[in-house]
């Protein structure tokens, strides 16, 4: 058995504190201990997750509450998103084993690793999945693919301590390790700025789309650290350059006024 | 993607009508719709059931009530027992993923299969795993190992239809398929009136002890129809000789007296 840490589970805007509860429970009972919340709609702490946590209250008692995804993913290099239905097709869908096995894989290259769930209700947004690296969809029937939230946790938990117990040689990332979420999510602001300020995005109302299709696309490149950095010198000599025709031109219609 | 019939799930002794919805409803995410309930604590049908079920109403719709594990299980091959604590270490225990490719190669050669899940708190009793011809142990951690009902079945629904999406090709079993439960059980019970008139069972009250021991021995052994009948004879023919022996006996003592 692998003593790898387990991955960190992230409720996004859990409605009902019986499901968090549930969560915790089935957490608990596949070895996974660290759970975050964000903005769960009725507050947190709240005791009906205690009571239906059937004493897994270690993780109950561990729970750190986070006002947005970016947030609660920022510290994580690898996180996938839990969907039945995988609306963002640009990036890799993969079954809970596959992706249990990356980030087993990733883990044990000392990279943080972490299972993004939507609320009962409403799912994941777009814009959030754009912010992971992956999306799991549990292999539902299409007849009737309503999911509970703590059972599509406890299939992915499952799937993670079915591996640890096997505890496979982990396959090594080639190269650098992948670039922590908040580092990605720096260089995108980074970018999109430089782009909103350069006219790009048209018709505004586009900004949104655009800009996420960009994050997806970027995304799956797993840029490390360095590349990061590469790629911010990119924008930043891209953007510089365009400022110098700016004031080029602005210079040229002053002499000519 | 393989079109073979899913094992049926037989709930023995459920207590909470809740439970017994969201099994029907992990079923049927999983694909699976046969359900059949031994001694519900509370009766059946219940209105509690459906409203958890959260839409698989068909599964509740279709659920068969029986006064014991032997009836439920009289028409299936091949049954696997869950449970977390296996306390039958004569019997086989296997993992869910294990598990399903045996019943998958079993019901890809036409057997018929199932899956046998013990109350909320008390779990299975040993006399009723003892007629089923495996366990399934679910790899839990064992510092926190109460899991739900619903989650046991979702585990093990969700390894079902992993397979089946996949359907590799079945391993079928060589020579004859393994006879029915209730034939089983009919072979077992004759065995035991015969020991019993035998005085094999001494001190009586080890008698259910070992005829216990005595079904699990001989359950492992997987007899097919025919192989039951032959045993069916041995019984009878070693029986017969001892009557015919205790006649003998009681022919001389008669001639003595």
């Amino acid at each position: 058995m692998s003593d790898l840490t387990p991955p960190v589970v992230i409720l996004d805007k859990p409605q009902l504190a019986d499901n968090i509860g549930a969560v915790a429970r089935v957490m608990a009972n596949f070895g996974l201990s660290e759970l975050r919340l964000v903005s769960p709609r009725d507050g947190w702490p709240q005791d009906r997750a205690w009571a239906t946590a059937s004493g897994a209250d270690w993780v109950l008692d561990g729970v750190r509450v986070f006002d947005s995804v970016a947030e609660a993913v920022a510290d994580l290099n690898t996180v996938f998103s839990t969907t039945a239905r995988p609306r963002e097709t640009r990036m890799p869908v993969r079954t809970p084993r596959e992706s249990m096995r990356l980030l087993y894989d990733d883990r044990a290259s000392g990279l943080t690793v972490g299972l993004l769930f939507g609320g009962e209700r409403a799912g994941l947004e777009t814009t959030d999945i754009a912010l992971t690296q992956g999306i799991v969809t549990i292999p539902i029937d299409p007849k009737h693919h309503s999911l509970n939230l703590a059972q599509a946790v406890a299939i992915n938990a499952y799937e993670w301590r079915t591996l640890i117990l096997d505890a496979p040689p982990p396959r090594f990332r080639a190269g650098d390790p992948p670039a922590s979420n908040d580092l990605l999510v720096g260089m995108y602001e980074h970018l999109e700025k430089e782009l909103d300020e350069g006219g790009f995005f048209h018709p505004p109302e586009k900004k949104p789309s655009m800009s996420q299709n960009l994050r997806v696309m970027l995304g799956r490149a797993g840029f490390s650290e360095q590349e990061v950095a590469t790629f911010r010198g990119v924008i930043h000599a891209l953007a510089k350059g365009r400022g110098r025709v700016l004031a080029k031109l602005a210079a040229k219609r002053g002499g000519e006024g």
